[in-house]
């Protein structure tokens, strides 16, 4: 639906994790992000050229991809000029913010008036229903995290690339904005209406081959409380046969939330599991994601070990690292 | 807004389980339930009058409320007949269902050729904000239940009712189209989008006197694998002090879920007290409320008895028996 190659908006990002969604469409579909293009005051950098709108065109960018996640949602003014500009220099718009390309009057205006399309993915395109809990067969892998933002996603990006490289049925499964930009298809799970939550999930992850292993986005956290209901709707419509706890170590308090204090590891483990048994008797807790983008390899290797060693569950950094070790552990159940 | 007194349309619904909404109006603010209106086939009755519309009009009606939830919540098109008829007989109309009046073309068609106002209270109609988690003055109950439709609505209100009998401080908050369409506000929480469930909560039941209760109507159960996320989006925008524990005890599985067995009530505290800790570490579980209506009055005070001696928990059924053991639990704490 969304055509490719992409040029990556960032803003004025302040940081490099309101950078999410691009840096998560530079890692998994590099070939799809031919540059970035930023305002005055960005403080993100995805490594890749800074184009101008001219610049990009030269290079074949159909469309310019909002690559910044704001605290609810927004589209700020400042982004305004460039957005307007793209669309008159023949470009495609799409985001996956809340606040959608559509609902700006002057967006809308100059799309209808070029003839531009504007892709607001993060509006369900479904009629979803409401989960009714039946077993469904194949295997569901999902990933959940200590906080949000803590590599859920990449953590199911990269099982997907290691189990089709080894031969193996696996599907990364997107309920998010980012997901969704990267493989084209998924449930925006923020946007949808409360009833419906956890049947959009049944419905994105339907029947399947007996080996075939889906591996399901995952979203905000049981911890945080802004939006571990939309955490509980994942892992009982997914109805998980295996878990993946997630954490980054270096986070002082729950992002967003000062004042809230990141749990531990296996507090994460003794509330989801007896959780997820709910929908799926059989889930199991299979193995430690460890995000170490904040230590260094040898940092990293340490702390694995002894992650390994506290919980009994192999752990890994899968961007870093390789998620192999998830993998072997997703075959063993 | 929705002029009162009521006609409580119950069409075609199969048991009384299905006009939950019709006997909440009737059971707690009976001075506006005048009369219910039932299609052929309705196998519920409110023992009230039943009333054709023009006897409603001569009784006095202003507005026909549906009072039937369905699964799904669709307008049925055996009901549309006599809700045309009913604006053309010069009443408004009020629902809570999904599927709204105002989308239903015929009806829209209606109400404003003859200038009725057609009521969708489960429509959102305010921006909520994403929750903070940050601790409110007041203090706030919360009741959770086993499964669905166990009595969690009941429970607040009768609370409400003792609380204010015995000049204290305390506040219903619905969260669902019943609670709304009694009280005239409220979250309907079941529509509110993913990512604002939470803020719709904190924002319900706002900063308040240290002595007055909120006390918040529950929705589904952690146990109910359709509606969990709505359930742990309520304990954690609502930053319970106290939790009351709902049950009833003559289900033979979840609602709508056969095959889901019921759990117990020491498994709900177990699951639900950790949960709510995160939000607020202080919260403690204070009762249990018992929905004893498939039980004779003898049945009904054994089994109270023998949840008090298991759970060490104050335990009632406060439609039956009064909510005085729960207020007296909560001035405790």
């Amino acid at each position: 639906m969304i055509e490719t190659p992409y040029l990556l908006f960032l803003g004025d990002a302040p940081d490099m994790l309101a950078a999410k969604v691009a840096i998560g469409i530079r890692d998994w579909r590099p070939e799809n992000a031919l540059g970035q293009l930023r305002l005055p005051g960005c403080g993100a950098d995805l490594g890749l050229p800074d184009m101008t709108l001219a610049e990009a065109r030269a290079a074949g960018v159909r469309t310019v991809v909002v690559g910044v996640a704001n605290r609810g949602g927004v589209i700020s003014p400042a982004w305004k000029k460039a957005l307007v500009m793209a669309l008159e220099e023949g470009f495609d718009l799409a985001s996956g913010l809340h606040n959608l390309l559509r609902d700006e009057p002057d967006l809308r205006a100059v799309a209808e008036a070029t003839g531009r399309a504007l892709h607001d993915v993060r509006v369900p395109e479904v009629a979803y229903p409401i989960a009714n809990g039946v077993k469904r067969s194949g295997k569901r892998c999902l990933a959940v995290g200590t906080d949000c933002s803590v590599g859920k996603m990449y953590t199911a990006m990269a099982m997907e690339r290691d189990m089709r490289a080894a031969g193996l049925k696996a599907t990364f499964r997107a309920t998010g904005q980012t997901g969704i930009l990267i493989t084209g298809d998924g449930v925006p799970l923020d946007a949808v209406v409360a009833d419906f939550m956890a049947g959009s999930i049944e419905w994105l992850t339907p029947d399947n081959d007996p080996d075939h292993w889906d591996l399901i986005e995952g979203q905000g956290s049981l911890f945080h409380i802004s939006y571990s209901g939309v955490t509980l709707a994942l892992i009982h419509g997914g109805q998980p046969d295996a878990l993946i706890l997630c954490h980054e170590p270096t986070r002082t308090h729950m992002r967003g939330l000062p004042g809230h204090a990141l749990r531990s590891l296996a507090e994460l483990r003794d509330t989801a599991l007896p959780l997820a048994r709910i929908a799926n008797p059989a889930c199991a807790v299979v193995g430690v994601s460890i995000n170490t983008q904040h230590m260094t390899e040898a940092e990293a290797r340490a702390y694995l070990d002894g992650v390994e060693t506290e919980t009994g569950l192999p752990a890994t950094d899968p961007y870093r690292f390789g998620a192999q070790k998830l993998v072997a552990a997703l075959a063993a159940i």
